[in-house]
């Protein structure tokens, strides 16, 4: 291993070997082919091109590496997020779980149709009742007690159609830019509707994200003392939710400097893709879109679940590559 | 350069390196002494065996790299905070120049007090005429603007004994310690009671710790749309404040994982302190005693900004360490 000892360009290398050594998966961002599951295609050279753009030094539009942040929404994004989102079938699980102890429960139709899995029922209880299923089966323990029950339940845990853990069902072309990103010195953030701390509790392994790179919707926490202690307990009340107007807020005090490359799939990151591209200097905006019915799924403007319209009709003025699963993909899961 | 190539070992080692450029100061930290600024001593030998512990690969304290967060304090710990707070000078700064604009301002004590640069006056308002003051000063712009504003406002303000950039009255014993626990592959946090974005306008060039990991009190942010772009703006409301008991809140919110190291200065670390070392497997906790009026300022239980009683009398009983900065430290500036 030859370097150079130059100052910057020393730093940068170090700084961009060190990021991608973070990433169980490496191999394929050292390679010379950064983005093995892409397709040749205007979308992925979109983003060869933009990173080429940013990292170029005495270029036009260099951008510094403490600059170089870059977002990603999750369900939908970087992992599966049909027929439901994976932590609804998480909070699911837990009501269920918990129910023995909550005899009160059964008098309580959303909390029936948890229990009793009927997914219509669900549906007619709308975000009220999920809002009430949430703060239910995730409210109460400690922030750690709660990234635990996470991991432990994506465990074992599988999903319905293809019978594997969640943690695989993600989308490896998205590995991959993760991976490339962090090897050209950027920094790659979580910025999800999800509750931060599920999505924290595998982001580290299966991201290469540290968990303070996640940024998401949050229950309020209520600090205490217990048996000589201090306590913080996730009480049941959503203080703030990372989706849609939420994402560019959460950016701002998390982060707090604005994204040069976003990634969304839905019109819930339309704000986020929006603050991210309206900024001055080269951006770089990326909509996953879903249109593989036979490897994933396809929907988007009829879809409660990642519906995607605003941010697709806006696509083209905005300057938004629109990446289709079915064409750029050559392999969509690890 | 010779390198091992053995996964985890060349890994933190590239870590380590990159974390340490980070630092503009990183010289100290890769002599045989990272602490140059340190007197041999009790504290900075507990600093020393804490770090070799948990850095020991197959030893009984060893942490992940991921795991070694290490928290800091800002005011009193990092940098000057006698005879007030930085950022109150800056609020009055502001209101100064704002002043005619505002003629209103004339009509109210706690403006005039500022206006005036009345101490007294200002004293007697209390906390509610600071964050009256607070507000005024530093609502109705963007995250964005107002870093720049305080970024600038550093530039050429200078205090009153010194005659320096309030940036040039950091520790130089703690910038090191900055320095040697990136080096060691930790994390580094701020956590303090100030406000996010104006420790984020220095964050990165005078402690090597991204905006991304600031972490502070912060108004509330309320997103828009004006003239056809994404809009966030400060509104006159602190919406958390991430002192005291909040340290911890803001902490599990933040970085989403309990520290292994914290380090403080007063009673509004106190929940830090504990939060910390009640943590299991080996932890370090440490205080910044001001106890050198002559090269800096003496100051503990009378003091209003810093005091410190209640963590001084604890810190025996709960294992922290408290540096004497008289003793301790060889040099208190860079």
């Amino acid at each position: 291993m030859k370097t150079t000892f130059d100052g910057l360009r020393r730093r940068q290398a170090l700084m961009a070997a060190a990021a991608a050594l973070m990433s169980p998966r490496l191999a394929l961002a050292q390679t010379d082919n950064p983005l093995p599951s892409w397709r040749d295609g205007p979308r992925r050279q979109a983003l060869l091109d933009f990173v080429a753009a940013v990292t170029t030094e005495g270029g036009p539009d260099f951008v510094p590496p403490i600059e170089r942040v870059a977002t990603f929404d999750n369900d939908g994004t970087l992992w599966v997020e049909q027929p439901a989102y994976t932590q609804l079938f998480f909070i699911l699980d837990r009501i269920r779980s918990m129910a023995p102890q909550h005899p009160e429960w059964t008098a309580d139709a959303i909390f029936r149709a948890a229990i009793e899995g009927d997914m219509a029922a669900l549906a007619a209880g709308g975000t009220a009742g999920l809002v009430k299923l949430a703060a239910a089966a995730q409210a109460g323990g400690s922030p750690e007690d709660f990234v635990k029950l996470a991991a432990d339940w994506l465990e074992t845990a599988r999903d319905g159609r293809w019978h594997k853990p969640f943690t695989e069902l993600v989308y490896q072309p998205m590995i991959e830019v993760l991976s490339f990103l962090r090897a050209k010195g950027f920094s790659t953030f979580i910025v999800t509707g999800g509750g931060v701390d599920f999505v924290r509790s595998f982001s580290e392994r299966v991201y290469g994200v540290p968990r303070s790179q996640v940024v998401g919707s949050t229950f309020a926490l209520k600090p205490g003392e217990a048996d000589g202690r201090i306590t913080l307990t996730r009480e049941p009340t959503i203080d703030f939710v990372d989706d849609g107007p939420g994402k560019p807020v959460g950016i701002a005090r998390h982060i707090g400097r604005r994204p040069i490359a976003a990634f969304g799939n839905s019109d819930g990151d339309y704000q986020m893709l929006r603050y991210t591209t309206e900024g001055t200097g080269r951006r770089l905006g990326m909509i996953v879109h879903h249109d593989d019915a036979g490897r994933e799924y396809a929907y988007d403007r009829q879809s409660s679940i990642g519906h995607l319209e605003k941010a697709l009709d806006e696509a083209p003025q905005r300057g938004w590559q629109v990446i289709s699963m079915k064409d750029d993909w050559a392999r969509i899961f690890p």
